[in-house]
């Protein structure tokens, strides 16, 4: 059990961080990792209908500031990721990652005609193809609780951001036409010492309420 | 590095799980540090807006499966979690959550009174409030990111479960009328040795091409 204690000590120990030392940087090579839990995420189909932006450019940074309730996080932070959803699911999608399993596991196209036929009846053509977005966006969660958990782990703070304004996000970012949309957005780097939020008691439910055994 | 290398093993090492071994059941002791990792989650304001409920019933799981496209995940599995989301949400969420920080924090509630009325001008009469739903379904999705790629680390399989019919769950676990509904589900436990797919390549796309520096 002392994976598991290892884990939930991390868990205990990340918090929504408010204030980042903004001399600290993520070093390349741990950085590099993250960018890996960000790529392994596991996905409905495996469809990855998502691409993260890793916003570093300063004057962009400073742009998405008052569009973001003017949290500091998001000029003092290390790295600072947006996710971005499909704005919606074309076929073409389908038939690229079918495409990509092809060459990956070495198999013909042709003899994933099963699957690829049952995403076309779901994602693009059939219910959740009217709500292709929202699905794309609750994948964009998935990577976003991924990449928390596993900054705890390796010992970088987060701030999960969901309080800013997308349609501006998109505008700065250039997303206009490129078929992706602000989904959220994640805060990533070293707390400062002075962030007084960093020593307030974690405030959950009782086990008992947030989880029942049916 | 090398607690992010055990990590990106253990993100490799785990996949969709389709062949559960029925058989192997996740230890208690294991178990409740998985359910520490799901109330653990972070989530919008911390207004933890959901029930994980852990479907353990044989006769619950067998109704559930035929609305689960018929994966046998759901009867298989050692423990069988359905995240659900609150359907809507009112003042009373915002002042049970004052209240638990007010009790955690031993601080008076009316200290709190900007963070309340932040939460009520968003969440409830807010923007938010209107995709509600949605929004607390998003944050399900956050718990089940962190729950995946906790069971990896700590060995255990997993298959997350989008192929479901959410008011056929509803109806089975009884949730009408209680304020929560079906956002997703999961299933954990042990993969069967002859699981074809466990030894299969993961397809992801280039890191390139999902993730962009801006």
């Amino acid at each position: 059990m002392s994976q598991a204690k290892e884990l939930l000590d991390a868990l205990h120990w990340r918090y929504a961080t408010k204030v980042f030392d903004a001399t600290k940087k993520i070093p390349a090579g741990l950085w590099a990792a993250l960018e890996q839990t960000l790529v392994l995420t596991p996905t409905s189909y495996g469809l990855q209908p998502y691409r993260f932006l890793i916003v570093q450019d300063p004057a962009s940074r400073a742009a998405l500031l008052p569009h973001s309730w003017n949290q500091k996080q998001v000029v003092d932070c290390s790295h600072y990721v947006v996710f971005t959803a499909r704005t919606e699911m074309q076929a073409a999608d389908v038939t690229k990652l079918i495409a990509r399993i092809s060459a990956v596991r070495g198999v013909p196209a042709e003899s994933l005609n099963f699957y690829r036929d049952m995403m076309l009846g779901d994602v693009v053509n059939g219910p959740r193809g009217k709500i292709a977005h929202e699905w794309a966006a609750r994948q964009c969660y998935i990577a976003l609780g991924n990449l928390m958990t596993a900054a705890a782990l390796l010992g970088v703070d987060a701030c999960p951001m969901e309080g800013l304004a997308p349609a501006e996000y998109d505008r700065i970012l250039k997303l206009d036409g490129t078929g992706y949309k602000t989904a959220v957005a994640c805060a990533l780097g070293y707390r400062a010492a002075g962030d007084k939020y960093a020593g307030l008691a974690k405030v959950r439910y009782e086990t008992g309420e947030l989880v029942r055994m049916v």
